[in-house]
């Protein structure tokens, strides 16, 4: 094994001080190799500029993946205190281009580089003193502890991948060639593709519980799939077979590409692919640090949309329907060339986990019996949107890994990259982008039987949710009045400016648009992703869909538009975010009102919140709480709880003697009420619960 | 370690076979040492006998722990066949004394020993292949399905250690001598006692997640105590030493006896310990299979009552007060004389695990430092009556284990048991009896400082029965009537005759109290004890007690008593039992209602309950079903759902279309009607859920 790059532990064995040995030399290589990618930047400064507009800048990146590790550490309760909670907070969150991951960096004022490296090390020492001590017993579970610390691994490890792309995408200026990142040293004229016949195949895809290696939550389940004869390129598609297409104008000719590509090619003006260089009409290639000679046998760097393009080229010139392949297709391929899965298939095999090269190879280097390239070098798009596979449970750590790409907008890649190592590399891992995300990816096609058939819907496999669609969007029931209104409500009452109001905990966003009729602005924040992501598709898409179960598995399927809710002339008022109530981020104030529904008994530290709100809020500002008490420990650490327990002398503190304890200094309690709620399980089964409402004004 | 019994057997290791084979010799070692137990009768005609009246005849034990098995497999839905449904209804459920565990024998017909050797055999080649082809990792958990295998064995286990003592009661004309168990040799006149000083200490009772050896529910969790210093008598009482208390008339003397001692006194005439023999004015002693003469200096066999009139008695005679050790105490006994867990501490050493005899022995034979017998040779009673440690949670497949017993009726005994192996020998376990139930069970005295403080709450370990508590006996919210009041009035409105009535699925027994008002005879029956237990206790004691929360670990206690409900005059009218709805006792019959209220979607095959439920009821019978059709997997396999979900053509299937189809044949459906419920879980969060009642009369 390389040992630039180290493979995943698994999660077995029967020596727990060796295994915790083994996670701590990975961990640290983990870290290691991150920084060496950051050492690629020329100079402190360039951590300061961005690798597109649309993108934080480097540094976000660099202090990211070391707050990662104490954000989940704090969420799951493993440790309780911070190391630096203004990091945690602007560090936190950021990957995809999602409109509720707040990319303006003037909102910021970044540390430098210096505080970053430094607080790398606590992070490093933390973890290091973690892996050494946390209770453990073998195999590691997804509800151990230690699984938190190979989640921050792999997380890291994908950063590694990701880091590397929009290192690529730097100014060639801004980027320093560093010894251990060897560009591949030989390239040549391209090989002639051709098209290999591959049988007919059962595939089962997913893993269960067992399964021995880290594995992020999309990729437990099952989905089986007869899968047709088809023929496949036995090339991946080098920059020398898309140069026809360049050259035949490809990028100019409307008929290869769909709505999608085209919105593409309008936004970026993109003529060529992204890594190519044109350089007084020769085309030249962009390298990690170097630009260099076409080299026209290694695999093109495109996205789905311009692969796509190609095939539907390529189908007009050959008479022949190509395609990227399915997810399940590709599968077929692993076991057409009996491929086995790391760790028995040694890196040495494939242009992977940094072996080789720090770069692309000629798609004629790796073979595996027939076909070149089944992993490795650069991923390989599908025509896959990832969904859930059945079974599908998101992981309570990080439970907006997987489920903001449901949309069937997010196309798989496969087959992982030079760039690859850790979990990217197995072969069960899933990984999405949007379809105009550059990647280390490029193409295979094929001609294929197959045809995809699927029914759309989002929430299918997030039954939250969808409870709470329904909570919020959904029939009333009992004669209780609809919640989330009737809260936007009291609080327009007691509020006494109307310019800004934030809604925490905002769920679905129900509240959020309802006092988008009182308030000129109104920004909901949601701990997660799944949540806020309901708000934002109201407002960018004017339709949710969602559903509601009668009996059983038995639903039925529900959708709600802007224009019957009346939020048509709203939906430019309201914004949408993810964000951490107990460490919220500093652009985040001057509001006159801020309510938070059912929100204090969910926190993991509700004194975080409550301590410093009032430092949010305008002169006359007004704080709204609601909540029906229910503390738990699987939310929130006994210790932390505001009441619903005896102190040491046997006193029974209550939640509302709490609060006023806690805010009476600097808010005067104008208004309390009980209002109360029904959330629908079924057609039969309904929470009803009785919340109090506080009304607060900040003195 | 001896052959004749094996040690149990670790949860952790690496090698996932050479567990499976070490499980598998643990088991077969297990049914054999049983089946040895048994052949201690003299002849088949033998197992109809009871040991005393209050006890199934032994017929009953050589079946129940085959069965055990059976139905915790079933119930765990780890298997879905059984091997013989009318034996594993007859053979179910039977340990202690309780009132709904029926043991009027003329109730059943008994099947042939032959028979029941044939069924054990069924139920050992299943196992055996259970063993080496359930999933299994390492280490074994408490959700593994392989720890239903290990609890079998161990409940098995506790049966050798019980049924020895039912064996030795049996008449010796009954018994017949077998040569693996071996009598203790010697014996001679009784050491003189003497009181060894013990330091004080601070003990942690209670084992985590980690331990690594199958435990009982009422082992996990956490007690500490700081134990003040105290004096503890170097040997168990021997039958030399106890002879002076019968001598000087202990047991004709009130003084000594607490109420409950002299209601024992009054019911079983005692007069001397229960395995002495008095012949001619000479006490002789009955080992297992022989009468011999009094070995003076083995310890004494009695129960809890008599060691404590025996400390009582010698308290006045000595001027100190005597008094049994407590569970704390008997701990650090343990650490006093550096005494470790099985399997560091070699069996060898100790009078347990069948090693050295199958009888008492002297108890100046096993040293331990400054003291004899801390563990082995006989029981040794403890004045502390089982209780939940912090953090105790039932185990789902045994939920009735140890939840009946916390009521400060069932004291602990300590130390274990020549007969004793498995769990039992274990430094961790803990067994409870009443106090008048004898045992393999002696005593040592103490000289303790310690006082010991506990309120009673029977309910507060048992959450779920307190919450069910709360529904049946507790207020009405939201303007919902009483879901158990109305239940019962809409059965008794359909009703034709009112001879007897079958409420199914009783839980704490509200409508069966009910329905006495309209029946002459109500049974209840539910599959857990830990709620016929209510019911039972409001005929027996006239009152229940239970709390209800109010905010996080908030809660107000709360008493109901039977005259305020008004079921004085109803109580000899009403029963309760334990009960299996998918496999009922036949004895359950010839009534003219059956209710079963929010049972058949809990079951974990409504099937087998609604196919036969027609052959209980009487001519004109009624059924009456309620339930808001909440299937779920953890309560009954998809498969065998009724309702919720798409057929194979894609129809919906809905519970009551399942339910005509299913009943139609052989009832009329004669009213539908929605009712309402709500079980309150904290001051301002509530379950509101609608029933569907269903009325069939039969046809």
């Amino acid at each position: 094994m390389s040992d630039f790059s180290k493979y995943s532990v698994t999660l077995d064995g029967s020596d727990i001080q060796k295994k915790r040995q083994e996670i701590k030399e990975y961990f640290n290589n983990t870290l290691d190799l991150y920084e060496k990618v950051f050492s690629l930047l020329k100079s402190d400064d360039i951590f300061y500029k961005k690798s597109e507009l649309t993108r934080h800048p480097m540094i976000f990146y660099f202090g990211h993946t070391a707050t990662f590790f104490v954000n989940k550490l704090i969420n799951m309760k493993i440790i309780d205190e911070r190391i630096n909670s203004d990091f945690e907070s602007i560090f936190a969150v950021g990957v995809d281009e999602m409109s509720w991951d707040d990319t303006e960096s003037s909102n910021y004022i970044w540390p430098s580089v210096d505080e970053v490296r430094e607080y790398r090390l606590k992070v490093k020492e933390l973890v290091n003193d973690l892996i050494m001590n946390l209770p453990l017993s073998l195999p590691i579970k997804q509800d151990s502890d230690m699984w938190i610390i190979l989640m921050g691994i792999e997380h890291e490890r994908i950063h590694i991948e990701t880091s590397l792309v929009l290192h690529r995408q730097m100014s060639i200026d801004d980027i320093k060639e560093v010894k251990e990142f060897k560009l591949c040293p030989h390239s040549d004229s391209a090989p002639k593709n051709e098209m290999i016949e591959v049988s007919a195949s059962f595939v089962k895809l997913g893993v269960d519980e067992t399964h021995n290696l880290y594995a992020w939550d999309n990729e437990y389940g099952v989905y089986e799939e007869e899968v047709a004869g088809f023929h496949v390129a036995k090339y991946l598609v080098s920059n020398g077979e898309f140069m026809e297409f360049v050259k035949d104008d490809g990028y100019e000719t409307k008929e290869y590409w769909d709505d999608e590509g085209l919105k593409f090619l309008g936004i970026s003006g993109a003529k060529y692919p992204e890594f190519w260089v044109k350089d007084a009409q020769i085309y030249k290639y962009r390298s990690l640090a170097k630009i260099i000679d076409m080299p026209l046998n290694w695999p093109v760097d495109v996205n789905a949309l311009e692969a796509e393009a190609f095939c539907r080229y390529k189908s007009r010139k050959d008479g022949v329907t190509y395609s990227l392949p399915s997810e399940a297709e590709y599968r077929v391929l692993y076991e057409h060339v009996g491929l086995q899965d790391i760790p028995s298939f040694h890196e040495s095999r494939a242009n992977l986990n940094f072996y080789h090269y720090s770069s692309a190879c000629p798609v004629n280097e790796f073979a595996f019996n027939d076909l070149y390239d089944v992993v490795g070098n650069v991923w390989q798009w599908s025509r896959t949107p990832i969904r859930a596979f059945k079974g599908f449970k998101v992981h309570p750590a990080y439970d907006d890994f997987s489920t903001p790409t449901f949309d069937d907008k997010h196309s798989l890649i496969l087959g992982s990259s030079w760039a690859s190592s850790g979990n990217l590399i197995t072969k069960n891992s899933r990984y999405a982008f949007r379809k105009h995300f550059p990647q280390n990816a490029g193409f295979r096609y094929v001609i294929s039987q197959s045809k995809d058939e699927h029914e759309l819907d989002i929430y299918e496999s997030d039954e939250l949710v969808s409870q709470y669609c329904e909570f919020q969007y959904g029939e009333e029931f009992f004669g209780v009045k609809n919640f989330a209104i009737e809260c936007a409500k009291i609080a327009s009452r007691f509020s006494n400016n109307f310019t800004k109001a934030l809604d925490l905990g905002c769920a679905t966003g129900r509240t959020t648009y309802e006092l988008a009729k009182s308030f000129d602005k109104v920004e909901g924040i949601d701990f997660s992703v799944r949540f806020v992501g309901v708000g934002s598709k109201l407002k960018e898409d004017g339709v949710i869909k969602f559903h509601t179960y009668n009996e059983g598995e038995l639903f039925v399927n529900k959708t709600v538009n802007i224009k019957e809710l009346g939020y048509e002339n709203l939906k430019d008022n309201v914004s949408f975010w993810q964000g951490d109530a107990c460490n919220l981020k500093p652009n985040f104030n001057s509001y006159d009102l801020v309510i938070a529904t059912n929100l204090i008994d969910r926190l993991y530290n509700p004194r975080l919140f409550l301590d410093t709100i009032d430092q949010r809020l305008n002169k006359d500002g007004v704080l709204v709480l609601t909540s029906p008490y229910t503390w738990q420990e699987s939310s929130t650490k006994k210790e932390f709880w505001l009441g619903g327990y005896k102190d040491e002398h046997g006193n029974e503190i209550k939640t509302i003697d709490s609060l006023k304890n806690l805010l009476s200094d600097k808010f005067e309690l104008v208004h309390t009420q009980d209002l109360e709620f029904i959330i629908k399980e079924t057609a039969r089964k309904f929470q009803h619960t009785l919340s109090e409402v506080s009304v607060w004004r900040k003195k």
